[in-house]
C-alpha cells in the first residue's frame, strides 16, 4: 500500500484530497494533528479525540526526551502503549523546541547542544540520534532535526541555517534507513530557508529530491504576518515534490489552514486550538469569541450553531461562561474538545468540498462567514 | 413513592442498606456524593460520573449564589439543565462557606450577613431565602441554613450557635412547606452542637422531632482528630430518628466512611476524592498512595490491581506518574475519575455486605488491607 495517494486535485487551486496509509491505519487529508507535545492533548481523553474523528495527533521527542526519558517509554513498549493511543502518531524532533526554548545552547555543525529547562543539565541532539529515538519509541512519522531561526532578513545567517539544516536531513535519512530496514516507520524532511525567497526555493528543491515520504514546511508563523505566511508558503510549495505529503508545521488558525489547504498542504498542527481553550476562545462559523464576555452570561445558545460536538450538544454559552469564569478544569476540557472539533470539521468539510469540485466555493464561503482573524 | 426505605439492617453494627427515591430516580444507599460546588465536580464529565453509577451530586448554594449568581441559574431552567446532569442534586445552604471563607460576616438572630469573596459586596442570607433559592434552582434535596463553628470546647458559645441552628432549622422547614406544596423537593435538618456531648444530644433529639425528611450531621471533620469524628458520630447517631435518611456531611476518607457506615449513616458527600487527584493521590486497596513517588517511573501496572475504572483499564502507574510530573490536565481527570469511582466501589461494597449479612467482615477486611489513614 502507498504510503500517500491522492485521490483528487481541484482544478482551481492546488488543493487536493488524499489517504494516508500507516501500520496504524488510513488518515484522510487535508488533517488537522492535535498537539500531545508530552503524551497526552491537553485537557481531553483519548476518547474524546476518537469521538471527534482524530486519526493522527502529534508528540514531541525534545519535552518527551527530558521528561519521562526516552527509557520510560521504551519500557511501556512505545509511546503509543505508554499513552494508550491506538491510531497515528507523528512525532516532532524538537528542533523547534531546543532553539525555541532553551536559552543556553550551542549550535555545531553536526547537532545541538542545550540544557534541560527541567534541571539544568547538558543534553546533545543530532540528527542521528533524533530519528533513532524517535524510531526507539514507535513513532509512525519521524521528523528530521532542522534549525529553526527567528524571523529575520539576514540572507548569509538564514542560508548558514539552511545549508546545516540539509545537512542534517541527509544524515537523518541515513540513519532512518539504516534501522529501519522493514520501513516501519516514515520520515519527513523540513523546509526551512526564513523568509528569503531563494533560501526557500533552494531549500524546498533539496529536500524535494531526498527519499523523504513527506515534506514538511517548517520555519513559518513565527512571529510574521499572517499574509507574509501565506506568500512565503505558496512560493514554496512550487518547488515541492507534490506527490508527497505536504506538511504545514504549526498552523492552527481557521484562515490560516484554509488558506493553506488552497495551496496543496495535507497535514497541520497546531497547540492553538487547545491552547485557546485554557484562555476561554472559541472557534465559531461566525469568528472567534471570548466565553467571558458579559454577554454570554444569560446566552442559552450553544458556543456554535452550526456545531455538533459533544460540548455544543450538552452545554450552553452561559455554563461555560460560568465555568470559565470559576476556573473550573471543565472549562477547559469542553473548549478544548469544541475547538478541535471546529478544525476537524473545518479540514473534513475542505476534504469533501475538493472531492466535489466544490472547494473555492466553500473556502470563500467559509472566509467570508468567519471573517478575518 | 416513600422517599427513604431501608431494605436491610446489620444485626452486628448500625449499618443499613436502603434506597431513596425522587422524581430524578432511585438512590442507592449508602451513597457516596461528590461534591460538584460551582455547577461541576472538578476534572470530570457528567459522563464519566454517570458511567461510575454516580446518581447523585452536590452543589453549593453559597458559591451558586456568588457565581454565576440564582438568577443566571434559573434562567437557565434550573441547575440540572445548566449543567445538563440528568440525575439528583443535593444542594448544600452554604452555611459552612459563609462561616469558614468569608471572613467578614455578621451572625444575627435571624441571619447572617457576609460579604462577598468575589468582590466583597455585602450579602444577608436567612433560613427563608437559603431555603427558597435552592427550590428556585430546583435542588432535589434541600439542606438548611446552619451555623458552623469551629473546633472547641465552649459550652455556651456552642449552645449559642446551636439554639440559632435549631430555630433557623424551623424556620427553613415551615418555609419550604410554604413554597413546596406539592413536595417537589424534599429537606434536610443539621444536627450541630460541636464536640460537646450534650448539646450534641440536644440537637439530635430536636432536629429528629420535626418534620425534615432526612437529617444530616454537621460540625465534624472541621480539624478535630478522626477517633474524636468517630465518637461524636457514634453518640449523635443514637439520638436520630433512624427512619430517616442520615448524611454525614464532608467525610470522604475511606475509613472514615465504613466506620461511619457502621454507625448508621446513610450518605456521604467531601471535595477529598477530587482534591486529593489534583495533587497526585490515589487511594488503593492497599491504602493511599501518591503518583509522583519515583518509584512508580517504570510501573506498567495499574493505579489499583482491585480496580476496573477507566483509569485503571487504560493506563498504567508510569504514565500517571509522568502525567502528574509534566502538569498535565490529563492527570487531575484520570485521577479524579479513579478516586470517585474508588469511593463509590467501597460504599456499593459496603452495601452488598450488608444484604448479604457479611459487613462486619467485610469492613475488617477493608481496613486491615487499607491501613490507618
Amino acid at each position: 500500500m502507498a504510503f500517500f495517494k491522492v485521490l483528487k486535485k481541484d482544478k482551481k487551486s492546488s488543493a487536493r484530497a488524499g489517504i494516508i496509509t500507516t501500520e496504524k491505519g488510513v488518515v484522510k487529508t487535508p488533517v488537522f494533528m492535535p498537539v500531545g507535545t508530552k503524551a497526552s492533548v491537553k485537557a481531553v481523553t483519548n476518547e474524546q479525540l476518537y469521538e471527534a474523528g482524530c486519526g493522527i495527533i502529534l508528540g514531541n521527542l525534545y519535552h518527551l526526551y527530558l521528561q519521562p526519558g526516552i527509557e520510560v517509554i521504551e519500557k511501556a513498549g512505545g509511546l503509543h502503549k505508554f499513552m494508550n493511543w491506538k491510531r497515528n502518531i507523528l512525532t516532532d524532533s524538537g528542533g523547534f523546541q531546543v532553539f525555541s526554548l532553551s536559552r543556553i545552547r550551542k549550535i555545531m555543525e553536526n547537532g545541538v547542544e542545550f540544557k534541560s529547562i527541567i534541571d539544568g543539565s547538558n543534553h546533545f541532539f543530532t540528527p542521528v540520534n533524533v530519528v533513532e529515538m524517535q524510531y526507539r519509541i514507535g513513532s509512525n512519522i519521524i521528523m528530521v532535526l532542522d534549525e529553526c531561526i527567528p524571523f529575520n532578513d539576514d540572507y548569509e545567517y538564514t542560508m548558514n541555517a539552511a545549508k546545516r539544516t540539509l545537512k542534517w536531513a541527509e544524515a537523518s535519512l541515513k540513519e532512518k534507513k539504516r534501522i529501519d530496514r522493514e520501513n516501519k516507520s516514515r520520515i519527513f524532511g523540513i523546509v526551512q530557508g526564513g523568509f528569503i525567497k531563494d533560501i526557500r526555493k533552494f531549500c524546498a528543491r533539496s529536500i524535494s529530491e531526498m527519499d523523504f515520504d513527506g515534506i514538511a514546511i517548517g520555519g513559518l508563523s513565527v512571529g510574521e504576518k499572517r499574509n507574509q505566511t501565506i506568500e512565503i508558503l505558496k512560493y514554496t510549495a512550487e518547488f515541492l515534490d507534490n506527490k508527497k505529503p505536504l506538511y504545514f508545521m504549526g498552523m492552527g488558525d481557521p484562515i490560516g489552514i484554509i488558506e493553506a489547504i488552497g495551496s496543496g498542504v495535507d497535514m497541520f498542527d497546531c497547540v492553538m486550538p487547545t491552547r485557546i481553550s485554557r484562555n476561554g476562545s472559541a472557534f465559531t462559523s461566525g469568528g472567534r469569541i471570548n466565553i467571558k464576555n458579559k454577554k454570554y452570561t444569560y446566552d442559552l445558545c450553544k458556543l456554535d450553531k452550526e456545531c455538533n460536538c459533544y460540548t455544543c450538544r450538552n452545554y450552553t454559552r452561559s455554563y461555560l461562561r460560568h465555568l470559565f469564569k470559576s476556573k473550573e478544569i471543565l472549562s477547559s476540557i469542553l473548549l478544548s474538545i469544541h475547538n478541535l472539533n471546529f478544525i476537524f470539521k473545518l479540514v473534513d468539510n475542505s476534504r469533501q468540498a475538493i472531492l466535489s469540485e466544490s472547494f473555492e466555493s466553500f473556502k470563500s464561503d467559509f472566509i467570508n462567514k468567519y471573517g478575518k482573524i
